[in-house]
């Protein structure tokens, strides 16, 4: 898993069913300080974020049609988490 | 998913029968922000996308032979949305 | 598998069971000789690791919904050892 | 899929049976206008291609498996197609 | 697959069993001409490879699994044969 930021949305139109009613999210991957890296996942949302949240992200086909509960499903990407906290060590 | 721009296409003769009659598009990855990233993906095109179009692309094997109908296949990188909006927080 | 030392912890809300009780590790990648590279992961931890300890991680979905013992769920990367020595050739 | 140029082969002992007979390639990696990125694979070959020749290289296990038609098998990148054609959009 | 050295190993402490009597070696990434690229991988040993070997590695979970015939497995990267000769094109 990953540390993202949802920055954004997409609408897009699709051939297949799995994306019917779903909210696609801009999630750019951050440091665990907070910074982004530049890297960015266009992700189906599975915990209802919202714009600016700090969220857990999967990169992963089997992971992704799990959760949307489709499979096959052409699908890879999915927002699994929403980040209370973050603790590091100094 | 990534956001990419449809470039160029790509003929090339294959040995299996997955690719026969399959458009082979050149597909540059680009940020939300529509730069690209010097990053790209030759990928079977699922949605009819022209020259120019921005779209969704998955690189998932699993994904790619769901949408062309066709399993086992050798085949990773689709097409699978034409992206319609992008909106960026700001 | 890469070598990485646990640098923090993530707590997060989860729409999914397999996270349930749960420890997330923040996990950098190292070089052999030790070195941040500065790439990371959100890791699953399978081993009672412990802040500042090297360990070994495996990215990969099949791995890691073994290594909890439940498929389908949509996880990657897991601590699956502690590293007790690395030897390099000079 | 990516675009790749044959630039050499290789030589090794193998323990499993899959690579028996099989010819190894050194594929490097090119950009649609056909620059070197830096990156390479060794693939099985599947379409008898020549040195200098540019090919379609797929890098998924299950797609190579389906390709030399074993599996199991211990094989990820192949080269499935030669190319004839790249056009780019100016 | 890619082009490695062995340039050393790892002791660890693992929970699975599928680690048990493996020796787990440092793996460098060449390119074709046999400079490092700065990656490398930690990977199971499946031809007795010694250090300073030149190798061939597949990076892939159901390819590892199958040589260490054990699946399920948290398993992914595997040393699967050693390089005779490279042959490059100039």
């Amino acid at each position: 898993m990953h540390i993202g930021k949802v920055s954004g949305t997409v609408v897009a139109t699709f051939k297949d069913k799995v994306f019917e009613g779903k909210k696609l999210l801009i999630v750019d991957h951050l440091t665990p300080e907070g910074e982004p890296t530049g890297k960015y996942w266009i992700a189906v949302d599975d915990v209802q974020a919202g714009l600016g949240d700090t969220v857990m992200i999967i990169d992963e086909g089997n992971s992704a049609r799990q959760v949307v509960g489709m499979d096959p499903a052409p699908i890879r990407a999915v927002v699994v988490g929403i980040v209370d906290e973050i603790d590091i060590a100094v």
